[in-house]
């Protein structure tokens, strides 16, 4: 039997179970002269995937209703008639949120369980470590000293942003939401300031206190007045990676923050929307370093597993509470 | 006898009157070895000034208090020391608001009145023109067949840029605030199309109607609701050039707008504040450009001459009632 995720109706603000569906089908898959048989073992769910859940014009075209929802998946091969994968090989690619489901090899990559767990390849050598790595040397153009700023710290792509930044030498100033994150950043993830959001009353504030030298860079996956808070704290030549923007992703009303115009102008910065398929050509100096420093332990990360198929829906509804650290997968 | 402007007291809001005083002195001044008298010929009224005029963070020391106003001057050389400028040559150069002034020579450079009146010095081929060609070039980074649009069109830089706009080949697009300056922007400088922000109910539908494959470039002196109604209609890779926010220079309150993170993530779009004294290794390209493209009648403008010293700080608020075309210039 093969289970599939289907998007029954587009989410109005916070994405609910309710608009997703559960197809089951009983016939069984079968391949054909260059296609492989696949079976999802970890599924990756991603704030950036409410974006394609909208019909709002975008970089990349929304999913379609009544279609399967895709996402980052890593599946093993459990059949194949084409001559670059065998039974057994494990794969990373874009696929659907399907049990299992039969592709032609475009867009697969291999990938080395005995290298680095599996999970490791949506998570800090996949998706994750791809965007922190390229968004923050190409847009951020980091130099030692410098102060950097990350918002949604604790979460896959922030706290992989914090600890290169460290490694390149910067001051790192983390903004999360619970006390328990901003321990972990200091801890286990080596920031040299942490600030949770949730309790501080003046964020502005507290940003000036922990970046005494105002801040160069600004990696930003939150938006909306944490993001406000950073902008008022730039140094001349600022450089704002827009990463993502989570905490208006649910939005129903057009937000509203501080005008960024007249920050810019006065500190002559750039803020810059990064996507990371844009920079595709830096993927393999990225993947180098990033295992580079995976190995000599300069670099952790952090997983949250949630366990079946089933909850995929909830594993990805539970990132716009934060319920996560790190990088949230589902193991299948 | 000297007239000098002084900053009285800083503006709350829009500049008024009250905010500059007078201060006459009987006194002859004299030069000493190497420096130079100055008699004010044109004065330069910007609304960048009016950043210098609060005393916020900026990436320029704000105006002191009790002291003369400075901006771009051209003077003429009355009485000479100095070996490197003679009596009866013209300089440009930020100088005080006054009639006579005392100067080294440092940062002045001579200008030549018999290739283009005095007062272009001050627009075209000063800081206006090179703040047009600069940002649009520099930021913009324009390929032949996009979509411009320039908002402050029909002022001082804007009706450059749009000009160097066409000359590039784009489709351009000018904003402004009256039907007689929509109309100007067509018949004088060129634009395909304009629009009335004050007479157009729906601006984000009248840019999607003007601009039908989208906008790739926005240049952007004014910031708030109108350039809210761009960035709603930017293309994937946009570059949004933040040249000034005269819309929020004189709030009293923290201006809010439009979030314009998601906007920049979605379409992977880059927002850069523009400081024209960033681009200075530019300066001698940007000049021999806009000379030749001068010359050759490709490229014209508009000034605004009010006469008299006594009206410079009318002159210079008058420009926040848009009351100015094109580059607004005080003739002493």
């Amino acid at each position: 039997m093969t289970k599939t995720i289907i998007l029954k109706n587009r989410p109005e603000g916070k994405p609910s179970t309710s608009n997703f569906e559960f197809v089951e089908q009983d016939s069984e898959l079968t391949i054909k002269d260059g296609e492989i048989l696949l079976k999802a073992a970890y599924v990756s769910v991603d704030p950036y995937l409410r974006g394609r859940m909208s019909d709002a014009k975008s970089y990349v075209p929304p999913f379609k209703l009544d279609e399967p929802v895709h996402s980052g998946v890593i599946a093993k091969v459990v059949a194949s008639k084409n001559d670059n994968f065998s039974e057994g090989d494990y794969v990373s690619g874009m696929l659907n949120w399907q049990t299992q489901q039969v592709s032609n090899g475009e867009g697969l990559t291999k990938v080395d369980s005995s290298r680095a767990p599996l999970s490791a390849y949506l998570g800090i050598l996949g998706m994750t470590g791809l965007t922190a790595y390229c968004g923050l040397t190409e847009i951020g153009k980091p130099k030692e000293g410098e102060t950097l700023v990350v918002s949604g710290a604790a979460g896959a792509v922030g706290s992989v942003v914090g600890q290169i930044g460290k490694i390149l030498g910067l001051r790192v100033i983390g903004i999360a939401g619970t006390d328990e994150k901003v321990e972990l950043l200091k801890s286990k993830f080596g920031f040299d300031e942490g600030i949770n959001y949730n309790t501080t009353e003046n964020m502005q504030a507290a940003i000036a206190k922990a970046a005494p030298n105002g801040v160069d860079i600004y990696f930003d996956n939150v938006g909306g007045p944490i993001s406000d808070a950073v902008l008022v704290n730039i140094n001349q030549f600022a450089r704002i990676i827009i990463c993502g923007a989570i905490s208006v992703y649910n939005s129903t009303e057009v937000p509203k923050s501080l005008s960024v115009q007249p920050f810019l102008v006065k500190n002559s910065a750039l803020m810059q929307g990064f996507i990371v398929s844009n920079y595709a050509a830096k993927f393999p100096e990225a993947v180098k370093a990033l295992s580079g420093w995976l190995s000599e332990d300069k670099l952790t990360y952090s997983e949250t597993i949630v366990e079946g198929f089933d909850n995929i829906p909830q594993a990805f509804i539970d990132l716009f509470d934060g319920k996560n650290k790190g990088k949230m997968v589902v193991k299948i």
